[in-house]
């Protein structure tokens, strides 16, 4: 996707060889308009596989997660990193770890939320391990749900994400790929068709 | 606003006295649509304003925040509940005591997504005893912004938060106003003009 592409090159900052800060446009400061886009390009992508509902993980995911729903006529379910306090049922729960923080936290979602009759679409920010689209489809799993497919926003593609979810056999949409940084510029792989 | 009143009285769930859960379209499960026509709501009501930015707190508030930034032509900033990773810079940071849970966090967001030049609309989801909104005005203030006004989704009349921000002259639009909770049934107050 060019303009998402462009965007990264504009205002995204390399911090070192792993990690890419686009928090002027994604992840804290949003660009409601590009969000836009991106969730009718997931939606256009995964359209006619009868998806009824789109998950994804709070925060960052929230936005182009809400956008592709809306376009898709679906609910979105986030799950949730910490459990609240009005969560008073059954939940779906997995296990994520994370590399960059050396942790393992809980995400979960409401057993409510999510049945086999669903065909769900996973759609979150960024691709790296996998770790956390990982959990996600285990919780439809748990649930009896049919993960139809996975949109992601921005693939470092030098990580080991994109291989573990393709072996699982779900198609992956990556809106941007990443093929490296080099001398603090991104270099990108051709997107997604 | 009486979309959100009828939707509030089929899919919300009172807990106890003092807790409403409304997790079939808000506040886990969301509805695009209905979050579509809030955020339109709430840049009507703020329209002529020279608003510059939209500022809420995750996870919640981030969909009625980044449809109201995009009618707007905004940028929306969530400020975190956690720090970040990638958040290495200076941050404005504010204490909020949460009455249920009893403990105090701290919010933040970045110091390069506020400065003096901007005209806030703080958006939230709930307000109950205002201690989220105030943390929000709290970091705006600190970046030297003008809150030109509070957006929020549903109101807890009978808890103390209005009065708070009131108090600080900041006006206030909330499209339900909860009088209280009879017989498992919620009552409302007429909303804002």
């Amino acid at each position: 996707m060019k303009l998402l592409e462009d965007r990264i090159k504009e205002d995204g900052i390399v911090l070192d060889c792993e990690v890419l800060k686009v928090d002027r446009f994604l992840t804290h400061q949003i660009d409601a308009h590009l969000m836009h886009e991106i969730g009718q390009t997931f939606a256009q992508s995964f359209a006619d596989l009868g998806i009824t509902k789109v998950v994804t993980i709070e925060a960052s995911g929230i936005a182009p997660a809400l956008y592709a729903a809306e376009v898709l006529g679906v609910p979105m379910v986030f799950a949730r990193k910490t459990k609240s306090l009005t969560m008073n049922e059954e939940l779906l729960t997995s296990e994520v770890y994370s590399f960059t923080k050396q942790v393992t936290s809980t995400i979960s979602i409401s057993k409510r939320f999510l049945n086999h009759t669903d065909k769900v679409l996973i759609i979150d920010d960024f691709l790296a391990n996998g770790q956390a689209a990982k959990g996600l489809v285990e919780l439809c799993q748990q649930a009896g749900s049919d993960v139809v497919g996975i949109g992601i926003v921005i693939e470092k593609s030098f990580q080991t994400g994109r291989a573990l979810l393709e072996a699982a056999g779900i198609p992956i949409k990556s809106l941007a790929r990443i093929k490296g940084f080099v001398d603090g510029q991104v270099e990108f792989l051709s997107a997604d068709a």
